[in-house]
Protein backbone atom coordinates (compact mmCIF):
# COMPACT_ATOMS: atom_id res chain seq x y z
CA UNK A 1 0.00 0.00 0.00
CA UNK A 2 1.18 3.38 -1.05
CA UNK A 3 0.85 5.89 2.19
CA UNK A 4 0.35 9.30 2.79
CA UNK A 5 0.50 11.61 5.70
CA UNK A 6 -1.84 14.30 5.59
CA UNK A 7 -1.66 17.79 7.87
CA UNK A 8 -3.22 20.67 8.70
CA UNK A 9 -1.21 23.89 8.65
CA UNK A 10 -1.89 26.60 11.29
CA UNK A 11 -1.00 25.34 14.63
CA UNK A 12 0.29 22.47 13.11
CA UNK A 13 3.28 24.10 11.11
CA UNK A 14 2.98 27.49 10.91
CA UNK A 15 1.29 30.23 13.33
CA UNK A 16 -2.42 30.75 13.53
CA UNK A 17 -2.46 33.22 10.55
CA UNK A 18 -5.01 35.24 12.18
CA UNK A 19 -3.69 35.49 15.43
CA UNK A 20 -0.50 36.91 14.22
CA UNK A 21 -2.74 39.70 11.84
CA UNK A 22 -4.90 40.35 15.10
CA UNK A 23 -1.27 40.97 16.75
CA UNK A 24 -0.22 43.29 14.24
CA UNK A 25 -3.31 44.93 13.36
CA UNK A 26 -4.06 45.31 17.53
CA UNK A 27 -7.73 44.56 16.15
CA UNK A 28 -8.50 41.92 18.89
CA UNK A 29 -11.64 41.04 17.21
CA UNK A 30 -9.63 38.51 14.66
CA UNK A 31 -8.02 36.74 17.12
CA UNK A 32 -10.85 33.47 16.95
CA UNK A 33 -9.95 30.64 15.17
CA UNK A 34 -11.46 27.74 14.65
CA UNK A 35 -10.14 26.63 17.42
CA UNK A 36 -12.74 29.05 19.07
CA UNK A 37 -15.60 28.50 16.31
CA UNK A 38 -16.48 25.28 14.94
CA UNK A 39 -18.44 26.77 12.11
CA UNK A 40 -16.03 27.67 9.71
CA UNK A 41 -18.54 30.02 7.16
CA UNK A 42 -19.62 31.76 10.44
CA UNK A 43 -15.90 33.18 11.34
CA UNK A 44 -14.71 33.55 7.86
CA UNK A 45 -17.52 36.15 7.04
CA UNK A 46 -16.93 37.40 10.44
CA UNK A 47 -13.09 38.11 9.52
CA UNK A 48 -14.45 39.32 6.00
CA UNK A 49 -16.64 42.15 7.27
CA UNK A 50 -13.86 43.04 10.55
CA UNK A 51 -11.50 43.46 7.49
CA UNK A 52 -13.79 45.72 5.55
CA UNK A 53 -14.59 48.26 8.86
CA UNK A 54 -11.07 48.81 8.86
CA UNK A 55 -10.17 49.10 5.73
CA UNK A 56 -7.72 46.14 5.00
CA UNK A 57 -7.00 45.15 1.90
CA UNK A 58 -5.38 41.68 0.54
CA UNK A 59 -1.76 43.30 0.53
CA UNK A 60 -2.17 44.70 3.94
CA UNK A 61 -2.95 41.33 5.24
CA UNK A 62 -0.32 39.52 3.20
CA UNK A 63 2.38 42.19 4.36
CA UNK A 64 1.61 40.98 7.93
CA UNK A 65 1.84 36.72 7.02
CA UNK A 66 5.30 38.04 5.02
CA UNK A 67 6.70 38.55 8.65
CA UNK A 68 5.38 35.35 10.10
CA UNK A 69 7.84 32.05 10.02
CA UNK A 70 6.59 28.64 10.45
CA UNK A 71 6.80 27.15 14.05
CA UNK A 72 9.78 26.25 15.58
CA UNK A 73 11.41 22.64 14.21
CA UNK A 74 8.33 22.42 11.75
CA UNK A 75 11.17 22.56 8.66
CA UNK A 76 12.99 19.51 10.29
CA UNK A 77 9.80 17.68 10.19
CA UNK A 78 8.27 17.76 7.59
CA UNK A 79 11.68 17.90 5.66
CA UNK A 80 12.41 14.57 7.22
CA UNK A 81 8.99 13.28 6.76
CA UNK A 82 8.11 13.99 2.77
CA UNK A 83 12.07 12.34 2.32
CA UNK A 84 10.03 9.35 3.95
CA UNK A 85 6.81 9.48 2.60
CA UNK A 86 4.04 11.36 0.49
CA UNK A 87 2.43 14.27 2.57
CA UNK A 88 -0.16 16.14 1.67
CA UNK A 89 -1.07 19.39 3.65
CA UNK A 90 -4.71 19.99 4.14
CA UNK A 91 -6.04 23.55 5.15
CA UNK A 92 -8.94 25.55 5.21
CA UNK A 93 -6.46 28.72 4.50
CA UNK A 94 -6.67 30.43 1.53
CA UNK A 95 -3.56 29.93 -1.50
CA UNK A 96 -3.23 33.99 -1.20
CA UNK A 97 -2.61 33.74 2.73
CA UNK A 98 -0.16 30.57 2.65
CA UNK A 99 2.09 31.69 -0.37
CA UNK A 100 4.87 33.06 1.53
CA UNK A 101 4.61 30.14 4.55
CA UNK A 102 4.95 27.30 1.87
CA UNK A 103 7.98 29.03 0.52
CA UNK A 104 9.42 28.79 3.88
CA UNK A 105 8.63 25.03 4.48
CA UNK A 106 10.03 24.32 1.00
CA UNK A 107 6.66 23.85 -1.10
CA UNK A 108 4.86 21.18 0.10
CA UNK A 109 1.56 19.77 -1.24
CA UNK A 110 -1.11 22.09 -0.47
CA UNK A 111 -4.68 21.60 -0.46
CA UNK A 112 -6.59 25.04 0.18
CA UNK A 113 -9.19 27.27 -1.00
CA UNK A 114 -9.20 30.74 -2.75
CA UNK A 115 -10.07 34.37 -2.06
CA UNK A 116 -12.40 36.70 -4.50
CA UNK A 117 -10.68 40.28 -4.40
CA UNK A 118 -11.99 43.12 -6.25
CA UNK A 119 -10.66 45.23 -7.98
CA UNK A 120 -9.52 47.91 -5.56
CA UNK A 121 -7.64 44.51 -3.54
CA UNK A 122 -10.12 44.28 -0.96
CA UNK A 123 -11.64 40.83 0.03
CA UNK A 124 -14.73 40.45 -1.47
CA UNK A 125 -15.54 37.23 -0.56
CA UNK A 126 -13.47 33.66 -0.28
CA UNK A 127 -14.00 30.38 -2.10
CA UNK A 128 -14.39 27.06 -0.42
CA UNK A 129 -13.15 24.82 -2.47
CA UNK A 130 -15.55 21.72 -1.43
CA UNK A 131 -17.64 21.94 2.35
CA UNK A 132 -15.64 19.64 4.14
CA UNK A 133 -13.12 19.68 2.09
CA UNK A 134 -10.33 18.17 4.59
CA UNK A 135 -12.83 15.12 5.51
CA UNK A 136 -13.32 14.57 1.54
CA UNK A 137 -9.80 14.55 0.62
CA UNK A 138 -9.26 11.70 2.87
CA UNK A 139 -12.50 9.78 1.14
CA UNK A 140 -11.27 10.68 -2.18
CA UNK A 141 -7.70 9.52 -1.08
CA UNK A 142 -9.02 6.40 0.20
CA UNK A 143 -10.75 5.62 -2.93
CA UNK A 144 -7.64 5.54 -5.01
CA UNK A 145 -6.45 2.80 -2.51
CA UNK A 146 -3.61 5.29 -0.48
CA UNK A 147 -3.32 4.29 3.26
CA UNK A 148 -4.11 7.25 4.88
CA UNK A 149 -2.78 9.15 8.09
CA UNK A 150 -4.03 12.75 9.71
CA UNK A 151 -3.14 15.27 12.27
CA UNK A 152 -4.33 18.20 12.99
CA UNK A 153 -5.25 20.45 16.52
CA UNK A 154 -8.71 22.43 15.91
CA UNK A 155 -12.81 21.49 15.26
CA UNK A 156 -12.43 21.12 11.52
CA UNK A 157 -9.70 18.44 11.78
CA UNK A 158 -11.94 15.72 13.65
CA UNK A 159 -13.88 14.53 10.73
CA UNK A 160 -10.73 14.26 8.43
CA UNK A 161 -8.75 12.29 11.77
CA UNK A 162 -11.87 10.32 12.27
CA UNK A 163 -12.03 9.18 8.19
CA UNK A 164 -8.32 8.28 8.15
CA UNK A 165 -6.93 4.96 8.65
CA UNK A 166 -4.83 6.59 11.60
CA UNK A 167 -4.50 9.78 13.18
CA UNK A 168 -3.43 12.18 15.88
CA UNK A 169 -3.87 15.47 17.51
CA UNK A 170 -0.77 17.45 17.92
CA UNK A 171 -1.09 20.36 20.40
CA UNK A 172 -5.05 20.46 20.35
CA UNK A 173 -6.53 22.58 22.87
CA UNK A 174 -7.65 21.04 26.51
CA UNK A 175 -11.20 21.59 25.17
CA UNK A 176 -10.55 19.11 21.95
CA UNK A 177 -7.94 16.74 23.83
CA UNK A 178 -10.80 16.09 26.57
CA UNK A 179 -14.20 15.83 24.80
CA UNK A 180 -11.65 13.19 22.18
CA UNK A 181 -10.12 10.49 24.34
CA UNK A 182 -9.98 8.34 22.10
CA UNK A 183 -7.67 10.12 20.01
CA UNK A 184 -3.74 9.80 20.27
CA UNK A 185 -2.21 13.51 21.08
CA UNK A 186 1.28 14.29 20.80
CA UNK A 187 2.61 18.03 21.62
CA UNK A 188 6.36 17.48 20.55
CA UNK A 189 7.59 16.81 16.27
CA UNK A 190 9.96 14.02 17.91
CA UNK A 191 6.25 12.48 19.67
CA UNK A 192 4.64 12.85 16.10
CA UNK A 193 7.27 12.05 14.40
CA UNK A 194 7.02 8.86 16.40
CA UNK A 195 3.73 7.87 16.05
CA UNK A 196 3.42 8.79 12.71
CA UNK A 197 6.69 6.46 11.83
CA UNK A 198 4.71 3.40 13.61
CA UNK A 199 1.91 4.03 11.45
CA UNK A 200 4.48 3.66 8.56
CA UNK A 201 5.74 0.78 9.59
CA UNK A 202 2.10 -0.61 9.99
CA UNK B 1 -10.76 27.11 -8.34
CA UNK B 2 -7.86 25.71 -7.24
CA UNK B 3 -5.86 24.67 -9.91
CA UNK B 4 -3.74 21.46 -9.83
CA UNK B 5 -1.05 20.63 -12.72
CA UNK B 6 -0.54 16.60 -12.80
CA UNK B 7 2.67 15.77 -14.60
CA UNK B 8 4.17 12.35 -16.05
CA UNK B 9 7.44 11.49 -14.01
CA UNK B 10 9.42 9.75 -17.03
CA UNK B 11 10.15 11.54 -20.52
CA UNK B 12 8.53 14.82 -18.44
CA UNK B 13 11.30 15.26 -15.46
CA UNK B 14 13.43 12.44 -15.28
CA UNK B 15 14.92 10.36 -18.34
CA UNK B 16 12.93 7.09 -18.78
CA UNK B 17 14.12 4.70 -15.77
CA UNK B 18 14.85 1.42 -17.41
CA UNK B 19 16.07 2.72 -20.63
CA UNK B 20 18.79 3.61 -18.38
CA UNK B 21 19.02 -0.01 -16.27
CA UNK B 22 19.40 -1.27 -19.63
CA UNK B 23 22.01 0.75 -20.87
CA UNK B 24 24.24 0.45 -17.57
CA UNK B 25 23.64 -3.76 -17.04
CA UNK B 26 23.87 -3.84 -21.32
CA UNK B 27 20.33 -5.86 -20.75
CA UNK B 28 18.59 -4.66 -24.13
CA UNK B 29 15.52 -6.84 -23.41
CA UNK B 30 14.75 -3.72 -20.36
CA UNK B 31 15.00 -1.19 -23.18
CA UNK B 32 10.84 -1.39 -23.74
CA UNK B 33 8.74 1.48 -21.94
CA UNK B 34 4.83 2.60 -21.80
CA UNK B 35 5.92 3.57 -25.29
CA UNK B 36 6.68 0.82 -26.60
CA UNK B 37 3.77 -1.38 -25.42
CA UNK B 38 0.94 0.11 -24.41
CA UNK B 39 -0.08 -2.98 -21.44
CA UNK B 40 1.38 -2.07 -18.33
CA UNK B 41 0.94 -5.41 -16.72
CA UNK B 42 2.65 -7.27 -19.48
CA UNK B 43 5.45 -4.96 -19.99
CA UNK B 44 6.10 -4.73 -15.77
CA UNK B 45 6.09 -8.55 -15.80
CA UNK B 46 8.22 -9.16 -18.33
CA UNK B 47 10.69 -6.94 -16.70
CA UNK B 48 10.72 -8.52 -13.45
CA UNK B 49 11.07 -12.21 -15.40
CA UNK B 50 14.02 -10.66 -17.04
CA UNK B 51 15.36 -9.13 -13.72
CA UNK B 52 14.98 -12.85 -12.37
CA UNK B 53 16.42 -14.25 -15.35
CA UNK B 54 20.03 -12.07 -14.78
CA UNK B 55 19.65 -12.19 -10.64
CA UNK B 56 19.65 -8.49 -10.22
CA UNK B 57 18.24 -7.72 -7.04
CA UNK B 58 16.58 -4.10 -5.85
CA UNK B 59 19.46 -2.91 -4.68
CA UNK B 60 21.00 -3.07 -8.07
CA UNK B 61 18.72 -1.34 -9.50
CA UNK B 62 18.97 1.22 -7.18
CA UNK B 63 22.32 1.90 -7.34
CA UNK B 64 21.72 2.67 -11.35
CA UNK B 65 19.06 4.69 -10.81
CA UNK B 66 21.53 6.85 -8.06
CA UNK B 67 23.32 7.88 -11.41
CA UNK B 68 20.60 8.91 -12.83
CA UNK B 69 19.79 13.13 -13.15
CA UNK B 70 16.41 14.58 -13.93
CA UNK B 71 16.65 16.00 -17.53
CA UNK B 72 18.20 19.64 -18.27
CA UNK B 73 16.28 22.43 -16.94
CA UNK B 74 13.42 20.15 -15.41
CA UNK B 75 14.29 21.41 -11.88
CA UNK B 76 13.73 24.83 -12.46
CA UNK B 77 10.43 24.03 -14.61
CA UNK B 78 9.10 22.42 -11.93
CA UNK B 79 10.24 24.63 -8.74
CA UNK B 80 8.97 27.44 -11.03
CA UNK B 81 5.69 25.83 -11.37
CA UNK B 82 5.53 24.81 -7.88
CA UNK B 83 5.44 28.18 -6.08
CA UNK B 84 2.98 29.07 -8.67
CA UNK B 85 0.29 26.38 -8.78
CA UNK B 86 -0.22 22.69 -7.28
CA UNK B 87 1.98 20.24 -9.11
CA UNK B 88 1.26 16.28 -8.38
CA UNK B 89 3.57 13.89 -10.54
CA UNK B 90 1.37 10.60 -11.39
CA UNK B 91 3.84 7.72 -12.18
CA UNK B 92 3.33 4.36 -12.75
CA UNK B 93 6.85 4.07 -10.89
CA UNK B 94 7.74 2.68 -7.95
CA UNK B 95 8.52 4.24 -4.65
CA UNK B 96 11.28 2.49 -3.96
CA UNK B 97 12.60 3.33 -7.73
CA UNK B 98 11.57 7.17 -7.96
CA UNK B 99 13.35 8.41 -4.27
CA UNK B 100 16.99 9.76 -5.31
CA UNK B 101 15.20 11.27 -8.27
CA UNK B 102 12.02 13.01 -6.09
CA UNK B 103 15.72 13.86 -3.82
CA UNK B 104 17.10 16.31 -6.23
CA UNK B 105 13.60 17.13 -7.37
CA UNK B 106 13.11 18.65 -4.56
CA UNK B 107 10.18 16.51 -3.21
CA UNK B 108 7.43 17.11 -5.13
CA UNK B 109 4.20 15.34 -4.52
CA UNK B 110 4.28 11.94 -6.28
CA UNK B 111 1.50 9.24 -6.73
CA UNK B 112 3.06 5.91 -7.81
CA UNK B 113 3.28 2.24 -6.88
CA UNK B 114 4.99 -0.01 -4.79
CA UNK B 115 7.15 -2.72 -5.24
CA UNK B 116 7.30 -6.15 -3.32
CA UNK B 117 10.16 -7.39 -2.14
CA UNK B 118 11.08 -10.90 -1.16
CA UNK B 119 13.36 -11.59 2.02
CA UNK B 120 16.89 -12.22 -0.37
CA UNK B 121 16.01 -8.23 -1.92
CA UNK B 122 14.72 -9.27 -5.52
CA UNK B 123 11.88 -7.99 -6.31
CA UNK B 124 9.31 -10.71 -6.24
CA UNK B 125 6.06 -8.74 -7.42
CA UNK B 126 4.84 -5.14 -7.93
CA UNK B 127 1.78 -3.59 -6.35
CA UNK B 128 -0.34 -1.02 -8.71
CA UNK B 129 -2.39 1.02 -6.07
CA UNK B 130 -5.50 1.12 -8.29
CA UNK B 131 -5.66 0.40 -12.28
CA UNK B 132 -5.33 3.32 -14.44
CA UNK B 133 -4.40 5.21 -11.81
CA UNK B 134 -3.38 8.59 -13.68
CA UNK B 135 -6.89 8.85 -15.07
CA UNK B 136 -8.69 7.90 -11.31
CA UNK B 137 -6.64 10.70 -9.75
CA UNK B 138 -7.35 13.19 -12.13
CA UNK B 139 -11.40 12.06 -11.85
CA UNK B 140 -10.97 12.26 -8.10
CA UNK B 141 -9.33 15.53 -7.84
CA UNK B 142 -11.77 16.72 -10.31
CA UNK B 143 -14.53 15.40 -7.46
CA UNK B 144 -12.84 17.47 -5.54
CA UNK B 145 -13.27 20.83 -7.35
CA UNK B 146 -9.71 21.14 -8.37
CA UNK B 147 -9.29 22.37 -11.69
CA UNK B 148 -7.10 20.03 -13.48
CA UNK B 149 -4.42 20.05 -15.85
CA UNK B 150 -2.39 17.10 -17.43
CA UNK B 151 0.70 16.35 -18.95
CA UNK B 152 2.54 13.26 -20.47
CA UNK B 153 4.46 11.66 -23.53
CA UNK B 154 3.36 8.08 -23.20
CA UNK B 155 0.31 5.70 -24.27
CA UNK B 156 -0.18 5.84 -20.17
CA UNK B 157 -0.79 9.55 -19.61
CA UNK B 158 -3.80 9.62 -22.75
CA UNK B 159 -6.71 8.55 -20.25
CA UNK B 160 -5.36 11.41 -17.71
CA UNK B 161 -5.27 13.51 -20.07
CA UNK B 162 -8.61 13.31 -21.88
CA UNK B 163 -10.03 13.34 -18.08
CA UNK B 164 -8.32 16.39 -17.26
CA UNK B 165 -9.84 19.92 -18.15
CA UNK B 166 -7.03 20.76 -19.84
CA UNK B 167 -3.65 18.87 -20.97
CA UNK B 168 -0.84 18.68 -23.59
CA UNK B 169 1.95 16.21 -25.04
CA UNK B 170 5.70 16.61 -23.77
CA UNK B 171 8.17 15.12 -26.34
CA UNK B 172 5.60 12.90 -27.36
CA UNK B 173 6.96 10.24 -30.03
CA UNK B 174 5.47 10.53 -33.34
CA UNK B 175 3.48 7.43 -33.22
CA UNK B 176 1.37 9.51 -30.17
CA UNK B 177 1.43 12.95 -31.62
CA UNK B 178 0.01 11.82 -35.09
CA UNK B 179 -2.86 9.21 -33.71
CA UNK B 180 -3.91 12.43 -31.47
CA UNK B 181 -4.26 15.71 -33.30
CA UNK B 182 -6.42 17.37 -31.35
CA UNK B 183 -3.71 17.64 -28.24
CA UNK B 184 -1.23 19.90 -27.47
CA UNK B 185 2.37 19.21 -28.01
CA UNK B 186 5.58 21.12 -26.75
CA UNK B 187 9.11 20.27 -26.79
CA UNK B 188 10.60 22.19 -24.41
CA UNK B 189 10.28 23.63 -20.83
CA UNK B 190 9.68 26.94 -22.08
CA UNK B 191 7.02 26.36 -24.21
CA UNK B 192 5.50 23.76 -21.63
CA UNK B 193 5.38 26.79 -18.89
CA UNK B 194 3.61 29.16 -21.45
CA UNK B 195 0.97 25.66 -22.15
CA UNK B 196 0.30 25.97 -18.69
CA UNK B 197 0.22 29.55 -17.73
CA UNK B 198 -2.20 29.97 -20.69
CA UNK B 199 -4.08 27.30 -18.46
CA UNK B 200 -4.03 28.78 -15.03
CA UNK B 201 -5.26 32.13 -16.55
CA UNK B 202 -7.70 30.89 -18.23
Amino acid sequence: MMDIVCLDLEGVLVPEIWINVAQKTGIEELRLTTRDISDYDVLMQGRLKILRKYNLSLADIQDVIATIEPLSGALDFLSELRSKTQVLILSDTFTEFAKPLMSQLAWPALWCNNLIVDESGMIADYKLRIRDGKFHAIKALKGLNFRTFAAGDSFNDLSMIGEADAGCLFRAPEAIVKSHPHLKQVTTYREFSSVIQEFLEG
